[in-house]
């Protein structure tokens, strides 16, 4: 059987998880992760699966045998790894986003492109299941023209004040996801973007610069809308819903919850809350993403999510950060190449 | 435009609601009332909509004005009304059940069939919109041959033990409108019965010589299948599910709800309970069980619920009964005009 | 009983509507009917229930018997009929929406409030079991602060193209009960729209210059966020949702429908689309504005949808169209009897 | 990391299937698998994750490292390979049923209680994530006293008329599953049967002796009522629910479908059908019963299915099976140890 070699720089939350998954990949071979505090991770090292540890992302890159790498270490180090990467051959898995620059998201690409090698961005939603099958029926034609989509989506709670202060804003942060959707399910690029965001939930994060609630119209490229609503804090969990209409139907993607049971009682009907966060909403994407990527590697043949991508769904995140401070809509730039200002 | 002219014997709580419904249908003209108790019904009177008042039902059936009566007093009366309302050739619309023994009802079938007049049980779930809908699909063959029918059917609360004691029992009362639909939806007669019923609510019923829980199992004369779930208590409401499985597929009828709001809360997702009880629930159908008898009158043809269907539902009323005190399934005759014993 | 007299000016699909309900109130004496083409109204007038129809409407202002008029006549005479109905001493229930020019309904909002006569708007909406109950659970705090409200507005079909060309546009004809709801649910001012359209639906409608698809940004006095998106044509029916978001949970109105009847077949299982229109969907809301327009009346205490509701709602409508036309979000002046511009 | 290696009786669907989830379970060691066709099964055996494949079954019992064995060979091989795996001193995870017969099934129980060993039967839907939630939620007294619990459980197509032949019959094969939920969920036992079926999906499967349809009616010890409905064939999947009803409410578990979409069309609104088959149905819970037998033997605690449980299904199977045949309900001997005859 024929396996793919990978390393996986960054051993936070998202890199353990890809390693979790990988590891019941049958044509994957888990040489090596690295991670600055390497020698606190002894102990989830132990079962995690992989054969070495290492305080030094270079030796991943330097390593003959590994084919892939997945960076998964903080977006402010994802664009030079990326070129390391390039340089070195490797195929490359990257977390979203890619990086918060055009400009150096840009020559990453332009190293990529020349390189040859594989690159998928880690927009995991792609591969949810709801979502994928919603995809499916758009494509099929079942709504016919798509006149409005919308994107629900809202975090059960808003994430430590320190990591706001870096996150590169909620667009950047939280939304650029559901910009990557709405290209994804539309099929169309988005040309303008007006936003419209505020400070409900808590004022310290609108002291540390951002704000926790937004609705953004987004229009895309045939003429169809595009609506998004973000909130940091769902008291109910995490509210992750889309909808697409067009002039021969409309599609509606629910929340997932743990069990389906109805509890009839003196007060109400009750039933499950949407499941917490996503680590739980997202948990087979998370798997088919990474399978999907070691079979295109496999089989040489295009990634579910490119360079492109990940490009484009920066651009529109920074046009909506722009809309936001200025109050105006904002055109987006969506030829490759050139940035969006 | 053509009016019936109506008397209504016995203005208790379901005399009351047909005199409400029938004062809203423009072809209607509410003459008469007469209640044992018609002194202490003054004001109620005022407002009624209704002519005339009196305590003695024969007023009634010597009005030659009068075309249609409906009989809405105790069910031990019903027997002899009928026969009155037959000898003096008025159409007649009968609460349920008929009465509780095959003899009298019997001879009261004779006689109206003889008068030639119309004659209406007031079986008024068959008016249903939800169950109505369900009885037409299956007639255009959506789910095939009947295989399976399912009916639950639970009380908010059980009746006052005064009325438990003279109700006839749980089957002849209650299960009485389930053993009707069950005829109605899968259109074959009911052949044999078994009923397990149990205390399970209320002691105090069972010292009533009542059950208020109870699982009874039909077979068809085609050899479809049929059960229904009767409990006197449900504490979240008014519990009235209709499912029928073919060999082309099952339609499934839910409880009705008073707003379909859906509220998202810290601890789980609550929607309304079933509507409380039968004049929410069936509030339509009891309007539509009233149009179509008088339409009936009107335009001379068959009304929604023959003589015959009150017959067959006391009959398996009757054979459920048998059944639970005997411990074996019970046929059930179902030959009009011969008992099913 | 006390009753309340009415008289109703213009006899087209509303007006019918409303003495069909009208005709139902105990408490109401249907006096006088006009409209333009009352010769071709007889068969209708015959079984209407009013006493009597004339084709001046001048003839109802003029009746000392009546207490009420109902104001059912195109948007363009309603200033003019108000002042009328004013200066005559009526209460008065006007169809949405008032007039198209805030000067206009500014007048006749003087003479209203100097004659102190009732006056009520005709948002049947805030009246629908499903969205009452979502305002009542607000009232009571069940889902805290509101953050963002959304609502969801499709027609089934469009409207005849000559109607477009005299509706006032998208956001004054079809939107303008949103508006009015947005303000209801959330129970603050909208102080800006950012509104964004297109021509999806038919080209047509474009040459009468007007939209037919669009997203409409709120934004509200306290800072919550709103969002509308509107279509004039959702093929699987009328398309009416509601949700509200809050810092304690969530509530979600969904569509009505026929029956709850789901259909398992062996390709999918089935359920009933959406009412199809207004008058199937907002069918009790009807019934309940009226009745509680002569409880007010009779009761003497303010109705449920006051003459600054309706001001407010086409001043929304008209910043709408304004951003819609410039491309920018547009403040609106929610101090009443100063025009927003 | 302490480890439990495993040896594998029959390599069929099922076995396959236990193979597939134990490779994933890091406490396992996959030793041995022993199929009478394991000459046919090399492709399969290469991938499978086991070391070692064997024609013969004593091969696994004579292993001394091997700690557990997982029967899933034809049922009549049951008893004989759990008393061979009692005197080998191995921990037994057997397949459902685990004999026809009741004085077999009480030899084997007899050597598995004096050998000491663990033991668990593959009643797999107790681990399925919505009924061991209602479980839980039964048993911290959500819906207070149980009152009647109804099961709906319909296989998407019959098996092979072979198959039909040999598989003990509708109840033995498909009911049985049933007979043990209803055990588990209300937690008493049932004393007495009685069961109702038909040939209504096929009449070859008649011809064989067996019935495709069924309607069980189940009284529990504490008075309580159940009711399991069954089919060969519901045209759109394997229809898979649960209602319990007790004085303190209600709970109800719905199908499982792939996704949730919901599809509005000009026609009607359609969702998925339940999921396929078993495989797709019961996927997780197929997980959590191996992970929870090895759990039991690691941590020497008892499994989640004991032995009792599988004697006392099979006798409420052989009941059912009993009371069909006679048309009278069946008392079910519910002390272990003594035959329900």
């Amino acid at each position: 059987m024929k396996k793919v070699t990978v390393g996986i720089i960054g051993a936070g939350r998202i890199g353990k998880l890809h390693i979790d998954n990988l590891k019941r990949n049958p044509h994957v071979r888990l040489k090596k992760v690295s991670d600055l505090f390497s020698d606190q991770l002894k102990d989830w090292f132990e079962t995690s699966g992989v054969e070495e540890i290492t305080a030094d992302y270079y030796d991943i890159f330097q390593d003959q045998e590994i084919d892939a790498v997945f960076i998964c270490s903080p977006t402010s180090t994802h664009a030079d790894l990326i070129k390391l990467g390039a340089q070195h051959n490797k195929h490359i898995f990257c977390e979203k986003p890619v990086s918060f620059s055009d400009q150096e998201t840009l020559e990453a690409y332009d190293q990529v492109r020349k390189a040859g090698v594989q690159f998928q961005v880690g927009f995991n939603r792609r591969f949810d299941s709801n979502f994928a099958e919603m995809k499916a029926r758009i494509k099929r034609s079942d709504i016919g023209d798509v006149h409005v989509l919308k994107i629900t989506s809202r975090d059960p709670n808003p994430p430590h004040l320190d990591y706001i202060a870096s996150s590169g804003g909620l667009f950047m942060d939280m939304t650029i996801h559901d910009f990557d959707m709405a290209r994804h399910l539309v099929g169309e690029e988005v040309v303008e973007v007006y936003a419209k965001g505020g400070n409900l939930v808590d004022p310290a994060i609108g002291e540390k610069g951002d704000i926790d609630t937004a609705i953004v119209t987004l229009t895309f490229a045939n003429g169809a809308l595009g609506v998004i609503d973000n909130s940091r804090e769902a008291v109910y969990g995490y509210d992750q819903r889309i909808e697409i209409f067009g002039n021969g139907g409309a599609l509606v993607a629910d929340n997932q919850t743990s069990t389906n049971l109805k509890y009839y009682n003196a007060g109400t009907v009750e039933s499950d809350k949407p499941l917490p966060f996503f680590l739980e909403r997202y948990n087979d994407s998370f798997i088919h993403e990474t399978e999907q990527f070691i079979e295109s590697i496999l089989q040489d043949r295009p990634t579910g999510v490119q360079f492109e991508d990940g490009i484009m769904a920066q651009r529109i995140a920074r046009a909506a950060q722009e809309s936001y401070e200025t109050g105006k809509p904002v055109q987006v730039n969506y030829e490759i190449g050139r940035s969006y200002v």
